[in-house]
C-alpha cells in the first residue's frame, strides 16, 4: 500500500467512527478529523469537500461489502446469501456500533434525493450489489442447488428486504423485529424459495413424490 | 363528522401536502397553514407542538393505510396482500406526489431514533400493519389458499420488502429497480412462496405428481 493508501484507508476509518458518532446531518470534516491521527489538511489534500469524501466513503464501503461477501468465505451460494443477510441486516461487530453506524447511514440515504453525487454513487453501490445477488442465484440455478428464479428480478426483492430490515431495525430501535426479520429471510426466501424441488419438504410436494428423485 | 373532527381532517390533509412539499426536516406548522385553508390558530388549538402534530399524522396515516388494504376491497388473502404491496411500493396516484410524499416519509423516518415520540409511534404502526399481514397469512394458510408459513416470520419479511423497495424509489431515484422489486415481491413472496402445493408448477413438482391432486 502507498503512502497514499494507506492515508485515505485512514481517512475512511475516520469517517467511519465520526459518522457513527455525529450521524450524517451533523457530520463536518472537522469531526472527521478529530477522529484521525494525522493532519486536518490532508484530509483537504485528498478530498475537495464533505460531498467528495461521503462519495469516496460509500465507494470504500461497497468495496468492503463485497470483500466481505466474495471474499475467503464460503463458495456456496446459499452460504453467501446468508452472510450478505448477516453483514446488512445484524451486522458483524458490536451491536451498539453498528446501530449507530446504521442510522447515520439511513440519514445519508434520505438526504440522497437532495444530493446528486450522493445518489449517483448510492445507484452505482445498488448496481453492483444487485449485481452480485443475481450472479450467487445465477450460479445457484445452474448447479442445481437453487431452482428456477429470475435472477434479477429475485436479486432486486433480495435486496429490499435486506435494506428494509435493516432500515426498520434503525427506525424501531429495539422494538424492532429485526430478529424475525432476519429469520423470514433466511427462512423463506434463502431457504424455501430456492430449494431445489428434491429438497422440498414432502408437505408441499404430492404425498407420493418423497422418493422420486426431483426434477 | 363533528366540526372538529372535519377540522382535524382538514390539518391532516394540509400536513400531508406540506410534507410532499417541503420534506420533514424544513416543515414548519407555518408550512401546514399555508396549505391550511382556515386559521393557523386552530392548528395550534388541536395539536400543542409540531411534535404533537406529526405523531396525529402518523396516527392517521395508519388508519388510511388499513381502510385502504381492508375496506371494501377484495377478499381474497392473495389480492389483499398484492394490494398492500402495491399501496407501499408504487403508490396510488400522481407518480411525482407518491415520491415527494414518500421522500418526506423516509427523511421523517431517519429522524425517529431521535425522537423519542416518533418513534413510539412508529412502533405503534408497525405492530399494527405486521399484525394485519400476519391475519391475511392466517387467514390464507386456515382456508388451504397459501402453503402452511408462520404468519408473524412472514409478516416480518414481508413488510421488510415492501418497505425497503419503496425507500429504495426515493434513495435511487428514476434509476431504482422498483418495477423489478415489485415485480420480485408479487412474483415470489405472494406467488410461489405461498403457493399452496396443489398449485405449485410443475417444474418445481415431482415429474409424475402433476395430477395428484395436492396435499
Amino acid at each position: 500500500m502507498s503512502g497514499d493508501d494507506s492515508t485515505r484507508a485512514a481517512i475512511m476509518d475516520a469517517t467511519f467512527r465520526a459518522l457513527a458518532k455525529h450521524g450524517y446531518a451533523d457530520l463536518t470534516v472537522q469531526a472527521i478529523a478529530d477522529e484521525f491521527e494525522k493532519s486536518k489538511s490532508l484530509i483537504h489534500y485528498h478530498y475537495d469537500s464533505k460531498a467528495d469524501l461521503m462519495v469516496a466513503f460509500l465507494s470504500h464501503l461497497l468495496d468492503e461489502f463485497i470483500d466481505e461477501v466474495e471474499g475467503g468465505g464460503p463458495d456456496d451460494p446459499r452460504e453467501r446469501l446468508h452472510r450478505m443477510a448477516e453483514i446488512v441486516v445484524v451486522g458483524l461487530g458490536d451491536d451498539a456500533a453498528t446501530r449507530d453506524f446504521h442510522t447515520a447511514l439511513l440519514g445519508m440515504r434520505a438526504q440522497a434525493p437532495f444530493e446528486p453525487d450522493l445518489q449517483d454513487q448510492l445507484v452505482e453501490n445498488d448496481r453492483l450489489i444487485r449485481g452480485v445477488i443475481a450472479d450467487i442465484v445465477r450460479e445457484g440455478v445452474e448447479s442445481g442447488e437453487f431452482r428456477e428464479v429470475d435472477p434479477e428480478r429475485y436479486a432486486a426483492l433480495f435486496r429490499s428486504a435486506i435494506e428494509g430490515a435493516q432500515s426498520h431495525d434503525v427506525i424501531l430501535g429495539d422494538a424492532a423485529p429485526t430478529d424475525e426479520a432476519f429469520a423470514g429471510i433466511e427462512r423463506y426466501l434463502i431457504g424455501d424459495l430456492l430449494m431445489a424441488s428434491e429438497d422440498r419438504p414432502a408437505s408441499s410436494r404430492s404425498s407420493d413424490g418423497a422418493d422420486d428423485g426431483g426434477a
